[in-house]
């Protein structure tokens, strides 16, 4: 048997802020062969936001093939924290470190969990990156790739990021909204202010853009989504001369957007809008994920009655939040997923609830028995 | 007799970049002092705007009492210029220098016209200030509280600030728009995208009110006057986070205004707009000058017809343009404005024509002589 809470400690240990692996994949990769899993890991990227280390580990064969996803590194510790970072130090019922929710925590009570159910079905797999909480470009995407060229596709994917809010159990996400940012720039004429008609001021065409796009109503979502939101993050001029009209006026926004958008359409319906306002402006953009659902059906309810059968609660099915993995894992079956209380995460003094390593363990546990069949032991 | 163009290269010669004095009003103190002018120069203020030297010289007693106005400051001269610009140089029909428009000529011009007019009756006056390219606060002001505490009070006042355009005399001005400058901050809720209820939005609120206030029609403008108009001169908010909501949003506006409104009447309507859209924004606001118009009438009557009986012009009457001193002179007399054309002023190599210096000589001297009498020589 593995113990959940001394596995996450040693995971916590390894300071594998994005994309460091600071030897947390070998931890990882050590316990998985120990318990009968095919362990592969490959290096993938380079400087600046590599190189990332990926590992994918497989136990049994043949389907139905359940996949555990998740990531090792983590977010920067920033400055203030009571203890040491990353030494991992239990007081009282916390555990504290960085990692400890999000999500080294998951990763460790799903091997945990796997440890626990034996001789089950078809396959049983982990799919764990170093770039989660970095830019992804080296991450799952490229674990998708390396699995792509095996042939190898699960029949459902739970992801272990700290879903649940003020209980263990209270919440899992079934889908996400997508995400694009977009940046504006409209170039004017420069002149002077006693001299408007000699002039073209790029700050007038920006504000009517901006008030224009900030009146859409995307959409009013949906049973399963929230509405789409457009939110201006950022404005600039840069002009300290309080008679000179502008030379050019910028800003940038942010969607994030449901499942009856497309980060595509929505670049194209700002760009009309730019143009039309101002000819000479533009508009870069990026898409950092599209929406996706994943229709409540045999996974959700796979853990949700998991949650039901250890905790009593009954999970809420929610779409909020922002971007995970889950995005690209997404597109090859369908995912959902489930972890621990995020109320610390990306915060001073992370602490995972002793007691909620244990719960989570136990819902893996039952999670994967119900999905693949097997005893549970201990 | 005053040659203009000698008494012009003289203070050329001078570096007087506000607030710098470098012998200018010595230069324009001992001309007129041999005129029969009874000289007064004052320093007034301290570092960084100062102190300024100013200069009060007047002839000859009681009513009416005919006033021109003038600086002997000038801008810096910027890099890139073909001649030194303290150097005064006459190459062809041009006398090249700082100042040589802005507005050194017009004062050696008004001296050689004063020297030209003699046994006039009532008061003839030069008010001139080191401090009208700079922060104007303390020229002409003080000028008017030290001609105020001794009772002197023109009828009349010629401002000698480069009026013509493409020809000399075909424009002098009536009037000047008045100009506030108005900082808006816009606090707000930070917050990350994904959690819009969360935030509060600053960028929202600054962009309706930009909108708004930029969809005024403040006027229409009238018989001297173009319409007042709005100008939105810098936006910032410095976030460089693509998936945050800032915490707050600045905007700057400048108000260019005719003599249909008053400062602190728009001040307070850019206040309300503010308050409505963002109860916590706050508007910081300066007013640089009130409009101002002095009726077409004698004293623009006296410019119009010196004009056009020295260069057969009939002088547009204008209040476009920026401000001058005339704002503050406008309050205790009528006042008019008309001098060098404009096209080489604040400019790298600054130059006026030889002609039109003595072209201008022989205006003002018309002037002089039509508003208090007395005969012209030479």
């Amino acid at each position: 048997m593995i113990d959940p809470v001394a596995l996450t400690s040693r995971l916590i240990a390894c300071p594998s802020v994005t994309p460091a692996d600071a030897g947390a994949l070998d931890v990882i990769a050590e316990a998985l062969e120990e318990l009968g899993f095919t362990v592969h890991s490959f290096w993938e990227g380079g400087p600046p936001d590599g190189p990332v280390r990926n590992l994918f580990a497989s136990r049994g064969e043949g389907g139905p093939h359940f996949a555990f996803a998740g990531h090792s590194d983590v977010v920067p510790a920033g400055e203030g924290w009571a203890t040491d970072p990353f030494e991992p130090i239990v007081r009282g019922d916390l555990l504290h470190g960085r990692g400890a929710v999000d999500m080294k925590g998951a990763v460790a009570a799903f091997i945990a969990a796997a440890a626990r159910v034996s001789n089950h079905q078809g396959t049983l797999s982990l799919i764990i990156t170093g770039d989660e909480e970095g830019p992804a470009s080296h991450g799952t995407v490229a674990l998708i790739d390396w699995m792509d060229a095996r042939g190898i596709r699960p029949d459902m994917c739970l992801v272990g990021e700290p879903t649940s809010a003020a209980r263990l159990g209270d919440t899992i996400k079934i889908g996400r909204r997508g995400s694009v940012n977009m940046w504006i720039e409209v170039p004017g004429t420069q002149g002077h202010v006693a001299y408007p008609h000699l002039a073209d001021n790029p700050v007038s065409r920006l504000v009517r853009i901006l008030d224009e796009v900030k009146g859409w109503t995307l959409d009013t979502g949906n049973r399963w989504f929230q509405p789409s939101n457009l939110e201006v993050t950022d404005i600039a001029v840069g002009n300290p001369a309080t008679n000179v009209i502008p030379a050019a006026a910028r800003a940038r926004l942010n969607i994030r957007f449901n499942d009856e958008q497309r980060g595509q359409d929505l670049i194209d319906r700002v760009r009309e809008v730019v143009t039309r306002h101002a000819p000479r402006g533009t508009v870069e953009a990026k898409i950092s994920g599209e929406a996706f659902l994943t229709e409540p059906g045999t996974l959700s309810t796979l853990v949700t009655d998991a949650i039901r059968r250890t905790t009593g609660l009954d999970a809420e099915l929610s779409t909020s939040g922002g971007t995970s993995d889950a995005r690209f894992l997404s597109k090859i079956c369908p995912v959902v997923e489930f972890g621990l209380c995020n109320a610390t995460m990306h915060k001073l003094d992370e602490a995972v609830a002793i007691p909620d390593l244990h719960a989570l363990t136990d819902i893996y546990a039952d999670i994967i028995a119900h999905a693949l069949g097997g005893g549970q032991q201990g």
